[in-house]
């Protein structure tokens, strides 16, 4: 027979195999800080409502202090056949303060109401960091910007140049959905902030717990209005997987971008070598795998969030074992959104632009074509109208080898009388200037952009 | 060459299969009334701002109300040559009020920008009827709750009986999943609630358009902060599809209850006949097809969010036709979660609960096997050793094949000494009973809840 | 009371909001010829053992034949309120030859195995066509590829240059890609292949069925093995799902290079005005939507995937209504791919190569750095040096701002004596020659390629 | 500087937090004996064709059997500086025999031709082992449905009883699912078995290789035929995902059939103590925790799924860094598909089924309807009619609380005149021995069920 707690109707032990497919301590010993911290509010809290003596209490709260120094110390034997974190912490307790007193522990809760209560607590101390995380990208992102106000590029879309814009004004696009991710983060923060501690296994308890007091040691908001929910909901995971997802996809947009601007083709930006790769094969090659396992990782935390899904699809109240499940993807998704966030703040850091080619490239006078529309309309054409005889412009200068700004005022009056000298004034300068609308890429706007940003970051 | 707008530098016809491939007005045309009150409040600002002559945006407002009043009375011909629905209702405005005239319309807007105002103004106007639908869900749980507050079930974990608890508080573990779906689809509100207008196709707009002016006609409390995110953001259409699923997800687990509750096996409820189907085979049978749909539909809604996820992965800026992929998945999504919360309603209003079954159910001693140990705790035994003991006794009842109630005193007090004669008053009542702490399944509680609840519909 | 064929015991009828949700016609339609070709069998079957008399199976394959013709000619009244394609049919076969005649049809069947072998026939008549559309795409991919075995282009890996490759080989990889999907949905055709009729609703049928008969008339290879598992099965249809979106990730690569190759800053290819659109606002804009919206739409049918692994987890045997679930994303994957596939085609068959652009790119010096490390390694050098001198001639090339083919001998051999003269032959084209072995860019590997393409489409 | 082969053209060190983002060794060290064995063989076809001293590569294979030896025997130090297995064998293998000849090993291939042929070769290897775990389990059905050709329980649709089953009958529907597992991971062993070495980086390599050789030598059927494909490629990973994705769904059902069975409502199965556990509040509880856990871990598998199709999406030609994240989500799909395997089969080993429980369930007379039907259907009424009689017969017992069973000839013939005496004899029996028709429930099918299932398990 084996020492699990629950063994007592057992004649049979479990199958060697069995402790191991059931075992979960590999993964949700990540959680043994707040499994002791969540064990010594409670057992504070029994020995103030006098559920168990105040003396058995104190020494299981200085005795968890022992185990957690252990572990601390990694002086701490993680054991499988004890299955799970708080099996192995409590078996460590009742050695070192006997198995009597340590029993008490468990008075008016169940692994149910704990696990969940731990994984809340460790949420409410990790997200915060995930939000620093996003928080430093943004600022890289603010800072870059903040030198770059000058520098124009083409503006894309379907990939195919479309306007010229400024790199300030492109880098805080990036800036301005890592807010969004801020804004889904702080909500996690809040759905995640209730004590489900009391919850017993399923029913609530029935001793007089004070469950505030508990919450308000451990910093809980709110505690847990209906215990059936309380121990078999998972949206708080759900929740931080979505926002997870959601902000690996904006890193994979920004990936990309990366991989596109250090091609030779593009040529806008440069890698720091302390931030590229090279090739085993080609000694020539500087590649932006960083970059790449950036936006190839996207993949591993949409799965993350399928997986949840799946997992609790179609349970049927209250607890089921399958719930376990929700930890091990937890841990990846955050893992893996942290160090993506670090490395694209430290790439976003030490990447040099190459704003020679990049206003190479925004020269290009096709650029213009909407500017020439927005000429004509200023003049008085109906926008429809405008568009059309650009567009036809276009297809002159193409047919003819040249380029829109390479037209002469006689061709351009050819098509429109409305052309004036001041047409050839046209320039992807005038161009973005002309754009300081609010959320524009002129440098008004640019320069609000910035301000709101510092702003947003606290340092206004 | 056909009449499309952008038609001016090609010299060849779209081909036909093409149009057909890259149409969406099937799909799109579903935002047609906020497509024309967008362009619209567009119009009049343009008009205000002296941008186009006041006359032509009148006859332009007048002309889309045309338009809208066509559309709603059945008598629009939709033609997917025109591309979108955008197309379709643009070039009915050229017809009504001269081409020169509608071609003023499109003067510092794009598409880009259009498109996701459209959508965003949809979702406005359709989130808080999902929210209602949710609520009017949540007030049939909260009214079947009322009626059941003295029903005692079996409580569950693993599916397997665990502890006695009403079915007020069952059903209202279910009120409080919806409770955060409400929150979740309040921040989707507080996402959608941007105006994108004024960004142009990517890079913001030349003219002196009041983007403020055209956010208060339209209802929306922000205009966009950066032109290149603000038309190729879609978070807010991610935000909604996980909102969505973890309802589905919800709804599946509510469903799968259901169908359990109706088997021979449970038999704790009976579906009314209009909830039911028959088999076309097997005369005896009543089904709960409602609940399996709604249970299987979960499947699609999930399936929606990966493929939105999927789309926007490695996106680079600004807009990409791929996003035309957003509309499909979240207009079934909608569709088919509020026809899942509005099926699930009418169930729950109709269904009758058996609590002859119930209670017979909930009378299986083997459920007060936790409030035997609580006894012995509360006697000074320390939890662990009383649930050692009560395993042993359950083990002893299971031997004699008799139930834990039927242990005489002195059998219990062979096994310790704590036990004395109120063990015998332990019942499936005391043990709801003793549960009244806040979240619990005791009465008290219970009306907690359900006052939280009728405040939280706004009824108290 | 409905007139539905279930409703004996029902004493009340279906609530008209479950009918509406309940009835899968406007989806299951799409199955009309498959139902009446599968009642025919079935009927024939019962007339030929004797179950019905023979001339009752007589009129009703008559009456099916011309509820065929009606539903083709477009004289078909559809009613939601009969649920299904099976009730309509049914419902106007019985108006047709009688109530009495048309109800013997369903003897010894049920919808369960009904529909099952419906969608089994609909798709054993549909694949083909897809691995035609498959096959249509490679074709296109191998004449354009024979029409480019000496158009050389940067071969990339992490999207750097890396070694020059020819432009057949390039396309002919996608040609390998889609002849694995030939492959998978040649092994979908054989899951498919099983008639479940005969399963009834789920523990088979007592009455002598020739269910061999049926499966010949019907073209079926098996006749399914296990009732219970025949009514339930949806392997087949994920197995289809996998398979799409296998072959729509592939399809999203190659759009993925379509919209790369067609940038200014790619230059390698130019879009038939014909496959490309333009925009709304900027008249030089030629745009790759078509490439984009397959790209896109790969997040549709991965989504289809993922809800049928949903909506199938944890269902207990045997129906159950969920699977009605099945067919909406099947239709739609395969209506997906198939237009995705027609898109591709035609983009290939009309796409311009921009060969001097390619060449140009080509002759970047830094793509012949593994053939200056090769050419040390035929010199004796061990592969891990000889990668470390060339890194160090690229370093120096680079420092003086020269290309690697600039440096002189005198250069070179400053940094390894091993180089002589016929150094100065790497080129483009000498590269890619050296690499024929079988799998190789060279022209001796890519005619390979070919006749293996030639011969794998039948036309060797 | 640090010690990686690729750094020639690098100024700056790697980023310490870069190599440890970028760094795979912890995943795919998993692949270390491949990665020697293809090593072996490359090293020992170098020799054969005389690119390398023969004597070199008699060294280097000697070398790499060391470097074997030393991680077989736990005694290899791993650094994640060296990136992944690769780089650290390599590094050993330098130290063993010198870097002059070790550096010989990679002529004429890259890390991208190097990795596909590893993780192939290991699929290859590990594939068979998920086969007969599959296997296993199959037996294990098999086994215990010899022992329950007599025993009846209810079937059901909907979860409904609908129509009396047999035990061995509904447990060989799971042997059929599995069965075609079987013959998908059958072709995923195809799919697999193709060698990609000789392809180089990306373009082939310009050494005389002897890939036959090498195929040969690894056991692979085929070589590779486009080396841009052949880097590339990861379809062989997604079929083995969407394989795993499959079984789990298949293992899910019978999860959810286990959790049902051992209800104390439905009460047909009894888990072995060494297969199930117990509460740590609720001494009575003993908990289906591995069903639920399998049931459970589906989430995770198709999570996998999600992954590997979302991290190909998109992705230009060839190789990428992504592709990386391939390993982590096959392994862990394969160890948690395999675990899950054996668990169940040590389930189902062990379970007990309680006919006494099936059989009172399965006497439930409502089973016997469509029997009734189907007696008026074989004495002459159309089977509509008679699912019509028979609905009103069950109402009509439902009123007087009876059963249909405990209906009087007389009240029978009051509602069809066409029953007769011997109606009385259908039974729960003689239903299933009706249904003797090839995939029915009856005895005789079930012994061909049987036959097959020993045959395909190669036991006939």
């Amino acid at each position: 027979m084996s020492g699990k707690r629950w063994s007592g109707r057992f004649s049979k032990a479990t199958h060697k195999s069995v402790e191991q497919f059931t075992s979960s301590v590999d993964v949700d010993r990540e959680l043994w800080r707040e499994d002791i911290d969540a064990s010594i509010a409670h057992a504070r809290m029994l020995g103030d409502q006098g559920i168990i003596p105040k003396e058995a209490a104190a020494r299981i709260i200085e005795g968890l202090g022992e185990v957690g120094a252990e572990i601390e110390a990694g002086r701490f034997q993680w054991r499988d056949d004890l299955e799970d974190v708080h099996g192995n912490i409590e078996g460590r307790l009742a050695q070192l303060i006997g198995a009597e007193t340590a029993g008490r522990l468990h008075t008016g809760r169940s692994r149910n109401d704990q696990v969940a209560t731990d994984l809340r607590l460790w949420l409410k101390r990790r997200l915060p960091g995930v939000r620093e995380s996003i928080a430093r990208l943004q600022r890289s992102l603010m800072v870059r910007a903040e030198e770059q106000v000058d520098t124009v590029l083409p503006g894309y879309t379907h990939l195919q140049r479309a306007q010229p814009v400024t790199l300030a004004h492109h880098l805080l696009a990036y800036f301005e959905m890592l807010q969004r991710d801020q804004v889904r983060f702080a909500s996690c923060l809040e759905s995640v902030d209730e004590l489900p501690l009391g919850s017993g296994a399923l029913a609530g308890a029935p001793y007089p717990l004070d469950r505030r007091a508990v919450a308000d040691e451990l910093g809980f908001a709110r505690v847990s209005a209906n215990s059936l929910d309380a121990v078999s909901d998972r949206d708080f995971v759900i929740d931080v997987q979505a926002a997870s997802a959601t902000c690996m996809m904006h890193l994979s947009r920004l990936a990309e971008e990366i991989v596109l601007w250090t091609t030779s083709e593009f040529g806008f930006a440069l890698l720091d070598d302390a931030y590229a790769t090279g090739s085993s094969l080609m000694p020539q090659k500087k590649n932006p795998d960083v970059a790449e396992l950036v936006r190839g990782r996207s993949g591993r935390v949409y799965g993350n969030l399928t997986a949840i899904l799946t997992t609790m699809k179609g349970l049927p109240l209250s607890y089921n074992r399958d719930l376990q499940e929700d930890k091990a993807g937890l841990f990846d998704s955050l893992h893996t959104l942290t160090s993506c966030l670090e490395a694209m703040t430290g790439m976003i850091e030490t990447i040099t632009f190459d704003a020679a080619r990049t206003e190479a490239a925004a020269s290009d006078p096709t650029l213009l074509a909407t500017d020439f529309a927005d000429y004509l309309v200023q003049r008085g054409a109906p926008f429809e109208e405008a568009h059309g005889i650009v567009g036809r412009l276009v297809r002159l200068a193409e047919d003819s080898e040249r380029s829109l700004t390479e037209l002469s005022l006689d061709e351009l009056r050819g098509v429109s009388s409305l052309f004036d000298e001041d047409v050839l004034c046209i320039s992807a300068e005038s161009s973005v200037e002309s754009r300081s609308l609010p959320g524009g890429t002129g440098a008004d706007s640019v320069r609000t952009q910035l301000e709101r940003a510092r702003q947003l970051l606290g340092e206004a």
